[in-house]
């Protein structure tokens, strides 16, 4: 961008009309997904693989119209803002829009998909399944759907793992929460689950997990590539969390967070029903405190919020003991927040806590609520020993995750799925569906699997949570 | 866009790896937002007004890190997707980024603001209502904030129309549905209400309401920039039918969505309860299916869905009725659901019925509810005389509009009522804020006022409520 | 009792301890139910029929202890409180409890039990047929189970209409509103039900329906018994509007006054927010006001609760309008909760309304919702034309009724369905199941066939809900 | 009872109607309470003291008809049940039926009422409050109303732990989850709480609390009868448990019940989503099962329903473990309920946890979920070491016990509170109100102190849960 022709701002003298004012964007850089070897050409020269007319075309109900298709120019943007003074903007990034293609590289009447669960449950899980089900068979034709249990160790399992699903059996799936394939954490042995797939002939895999499903279905891609085979899959990104990037957000985020209200309306009414009560809620997020954050945005009952991107102090000027004393005696109760990633370095640790790892392979983290709410009492009894002090601990998890979703986030399920099966069926593979800045979009698997999404702390958005608890910013150097 | 460059797709002949090609994009067009005149330079070759410091600097828990305050340049993009083939691309238009502004316009300790809401009610409205009164005065330190009540008329009504209201009063506000300052319809008298802003030395007002209101702000805009005077007027847009156009989408629409799936749950039951059972539905949306459409794919018990942007028939080949004694027949019951405003050239209207308008001067709709419900009894009569047959008619519409926000609903809520705060004190006016693409913006009153956003039937998405209840799509040329 | 010594009121001089008075009761007059032919011995010197032991004592689980099963003698009080000071006491009525015996008059191996849905929905009914088929195959081990589709007119239906049940096919229907039996009205033709029974080898009916439902069930009791079969009939009370006499409350009434709640905040946000806003709720209840009377004590922002069991008018003084002009004034708004059944004489009938009945042969009742929405409107036009006003109406009785079961109510049902098995296996017939002061009781089905159960308005109880609304008793003669 | 003229079962030979059969009943003894000094006549001779006309009966809206007021032989009976047939039958007790006296001993003018909640949350506390100061003031037009804050302690506290009270104050407390008024546990004093009571002027006190709070009732109870104080106490059962007995149920029972089903909901969701999964919730219930039972029998998804009135054994033959395991293995998952004070005396117990005591002087409970859940990984790793096994473990506690009342529980603390209040304002003292087979009465207060609820496991309803669960009885005789 030039910066010789900045924008002006207030550049209209009277103020009368909005203005308009032009200026020249950067060039745009596309991140495309990999396709089937079956939807390559063999040569540059070659001319491209027969392909099937899209059978929704021949639906006897639905006609659709000349706009119903995504074209092969359809993008969408990375970023949706920009500061155009800045003189050296960042690269603008697109990936190809998702959505149904004309034609397809995959030949439904040929198809055998599988879908797996992995991990630990979220809300909509379910309703994925459903329509990966419902879309595959009803949109497409595909009538080999099958629903691996236990995870990818299922991949290599028996034939019971192995279930065949039509629409009429997962009819009510989306109101059901957990995942009606069973799900497990580990198992992934590469070689085993490939030869599985292969040997039941499988040629669409939608596995359905976290970080570690997202990297191992990038193995298992590179497998399926290094061998040649035309089978494609897709990772869509399941975490309640919220922690995986690229993405506007991941399914069950919001029923997460609306689940949440009921622990800190129940740690509140703790609190205030005591004499110097408080109430602690410990939420879901391991390296991001987004469910901390919006519950707490949400609530508006909370008065400290602790999450994994800031650290925290206890004691001394400007910790969190101090600041809880003045709400205290100002109030009379307070309510504190704490995700569960925060304040993993404050925890004493035994050594072999410290070389402790989870089947997915992640750090083992320890449980911040009982140790929070175990220094507070002891706090509490050494500096104000005379006075009656209760903390009122709740662990909501299993109680957010194991619900079914929301309304919105059932909607959200449903054009995630729909998403993954448009673009197998048009030849992608190695990909993620998920929407970017509201537009769905197809997203190379490498990518998302490195992608982190923490709270962004030193954007104004994070004012809002300030100005809702007015805590401190336990930056020492303040104090 | 360059037609002797467009991205190829399928480039990469392996599709071993994600592949990167680079477009150059059209330019860019700001559509700014009008300033107040004390705003404004006297003249372009002028010196800027004296700024005020935000003061949220001087916060003393929170220390503003560089990246918090919105930048001149920082814009958002209208459109989030484009088609990189198109030799015709469309202009690509900006709007300034919503947020805190490191210098102010506008002075906290001189500002006096007022909040009115009006028109029908909606899930949120009382969370804007307390996130303006909490952020003024905890962010901005305004401390005359004052509730107009009834709607546009309480300008120029009595003392006890106007509330002082600071964040004690309006503490729980969040959590109760409705509207604490009353809301009426009508009542608009240009004159009165902008002398009346003037007697009671209001500097910001802030306008909740529908397309009526924001069309009566644009109105009030007008007359405050004829008489000079340095008072701003923000609109925010309030519709739970979701019939505001370039903004994402409005407040408490999520909420509406996830109550009318009761609705639809009990005439569900009591369709498939029945002989012949038939459940009837009317949600919200008068000039818009959104409700309709989000509530029937969220619910997916829907067997039709009936919105205003798809006319439909009734009798004969590819009618309704016949495809609802093929769904009876199927499976022994049928759910529908028909948004307001659907069918209202169908329904037979009498003379005053065809001159009459609302207080707003919305034209009165039929109610399609009662009309359908008798039409289905009288065709089943006259059809099948010897077989059961029931219709159970449900309108919900009170029993949604008047709960409480839901999570995500009052969240947004606050970033709503935060980015209004925001663009007020840098000195904008006649704006709305609003999410583009997820980005909160500021948009002209003038852009908002007219703007459409009705249900895309010919955009690939519409095949999602299609898949979900195999309904015709009442072409009659096709039948 | 003996008139010459009542108990003396405070007889202890110094307070200081309870104190224990000893009076005679009256006589106990036990109520009996009917028997099965193959229940009764031949003559009254004839020894009792061969019994079969209760197969529950053969459980492999559980050891029943001696205070188990029900003895001969155990009966339950009809009246749990009296005025002993009152010269002639009523009767006091026994009827024999309810539960397992440990005699069996009844073969479960050779039973075969059909259970039938009549009537409009009523939250609870799936949990009843649940327990009905796992209590008849699981505590007893009878395998013939079947639901009968369609009402009393599945009986002499198709085979379709005849459903083979067992506990795996009803596993979640209690998480279900509404009745997988499909329920209707009339149909009731005596002769072919039982020859229909007949048929089909039934040999215990359990018919759950209304006051229509019970009186049919006495018909089928007596042609039952006319015709000398050893096929019992008991009928499960279904009124959501707890209008059956004798029983403590029926099924689905609490999930009902639950569920009201949620139109009632619904109106009350609306008056609220509205100037001089009537918010105005029709509940179910057509000879008795309890859903109305409960849930108005429930809520407590209810103004005017209007049942059946109290006539009102609506001008002059002492009137609704007079009433409801004195509340809008005092506190801006008013909420009136009026039972289906209140006001019907007020209506203007057509002489076709005077002589229409519904298909069950109720009188069939006019809409009082709309006629008082309307006369409130028109009212206050005339009499305050210058004065804002809006009334906002709402009828939630399908999203009421369509619901499943609270937890209250699901036990509730388990109990009711239990005691109706444990009834038929001791060879009982012509009898209804339900708690009489707590306990579980057999009362006969001709009594509860006429027992009404209005809102006693004389006793004191009544004065509750006039402490929360303070409304005017529309005594004419007081005005 | 004769036992020579028993009731003959089925002695109408041809079981064609309903028969009657008539049986003398046993005397019945009054169980009374005492009345305050100023409520007894002088001597037995003496006339009564000066009554006050109740003032209900000038209420400027209500007309109480003849059967509004509760005479003096107005008295229920504690048992609804009786075996007509045993040869000694129990006493019949019967107690004071609660509601209106016409005459008053208690002059409302005068009156200083007193309210304090002690030990833990439930849901309802805050409707019995906001229902005491209403009827006070509404029905009764008692003008001093106070609230005491911090239980018992706040007797001899400051000023502000005595807060007045009027209706407008408490309009929305039964929307309110916990206690506006602050609870604690201990800080009985008696000497000092009953100084506090009289110098504060205090003539009624309502102690609204568990067993503890009900035996300090009895001693301030006697002590202000030592003082021959015109002083009234009463106690008002609170315990979530519902482990009061001679009463019906304790409020808030129902809505824990009902809240209990999320919990159970969500470990049954986690329990089918994993291989081998167990879902484990703790419920409350330190002496008696009522919540884990009623809730199992609600939900109908529950393998085993630990209760502390069984004993039960983890290992060998009959054991949990074994049990377990079938179920496991049968069906994939199993889902465990145990209250809170089940097994108790197999959780390893430290020498100081022996002597340990809580601040109400009750005997320490262990946890007894943390330690199941331990014991069941431990158990399952060492007998299957090669098979995935997942407990997720679920305390619902504080969800659970913090939540509004519901319908049922909501208008249950009405009557309650009202009861209380007929009850006071007509001389008697030292009284607990309550439901005895659905007649509110009135109970010695130390009757009550002492009275236990456990669960009846040799009664039939005892076998409602074991055809739910058909878990193990734990006799090891049987095993």
């Amino acid at each position: 961008m030039d910066p010789t022709a900045p924008i002006s701002v207030g550049a209209d003298a009277d103020g009368t009309a909005p203005t308009s004012t032009t200026i020249t964007l950067p060039p745009l850089t596309l991140r495309d997904v990999p396709r089937l070897p079956s939807a390559l050409a063999s040569s540059p020269a070659a001319p491209p693989p027969a392909a099937v007319p899209n059978p929704i075309s021949r639906h006897p109900y639905f006609h659709p119209p000349a706009t119903f298709y995504i074209s092969p120019g359809d993008v969408s943007l990375r970023h949706a803002f920009f500061d155009l003074a800045a003189a050296a903007p960042s690269p603008l990034i697109a990936y190809r829009r998702a959505g149904p293609r004309g034609d397809l590289a995959v030949d439904p009447a040929a198809a055998r998909a599988a879908l797996v669960t992995c991990g630990g449950l979220c809300p909509g899980l379910n309703t994925v399944l459903r329509e990966l089900v419902v879309g595959l068979q009803e949109l497409y034709g595909v009538r080999h759907v099958f629903g691996v249990a236990a995870g990818y160790r299922g991949f290599y399992g028996a034939d019971e793992d192995h279930v065949r699903l039509d629409p009429a059996a997962v009819d009510d799936w989306h109101k059901k929460g957990g995942t009606v394939l069973k799900t497990t954490r580990g198992g992934f042995d590469l070689g085993k689950i490939v030869d599985g797939i292969v040997a039941r002939g499988y040629t669409q895999i939608y596995a359905i997990g976290g970080d570690g499903t997202m990297r191992g279905a990038v193995a298992i891609f590179q497998e399926l590539k290094r061998r040649g085979l035309n089978i494609s899959i897709t990772g869509i990104p399941k975490t309640v969390d919220n922690d995986i990037g690229i993405i506007d957000r991941s399914f069950g985020f919001q029923t997460a967070v609306e689940i949440a209200q009921q622990a800190i309306d129940a740690a509140h009414v703790e609190a205030v029903s005591a004499v110097n009560g408080v109430g602690l809620v410990k939420l879901m997020g391991r390296s991001t405190g987004h469910i901390a954050l919006h519950a707490t945005l949400s609530s508006r009952d909370v008065d400290c919020c602790l999450i994994p991107e800031v650290d925290f102090y206890l004691e001394g000027k400007g910790g969190l003991f101090e600041f809880l004393y003045g709400r205290i005696k100002k109030k009379g109760h307070a309510v504190v927040v704490v995700a569960e990633g925060a304040g993993q370095e404050l925890i004493p640790r035994t050594d072999d806590q410290k070389r402790e790892q989870d089947e997915s392979g992640n750090t083992v983290f320890l449980d911040v609520g009982p140790w929070l709410k175990s220094e507070l009492g002891r706090w509490w009894k050494r500096e104000h020993p005379n006075e009656l002090f209760t903390v009122k601990y709740i662990d909501p998890t299993y109680m957010i995750r194991a619900v079914p979703a929301n309304a919105t986030d059932n909607l959200y399920c449903t054009l995630l799925a729909h998403s993954a099966i448009h673009g197998v069926m048009a030849g992608f593979t190695g990909f993620v569906p998920g929407p970017i800045n509201g537009t769905y979009s197809y997203i190379p698997l490498e990518d998302v699997a490195v992608a982190k999404n923490p709270v962004n702390v030193n954007d104004h958005k994070w004012a809002w949570v300030r100005s809702v608890t007015n805590q401190p910013d336990f930056l020492k150097s303040q104090a």
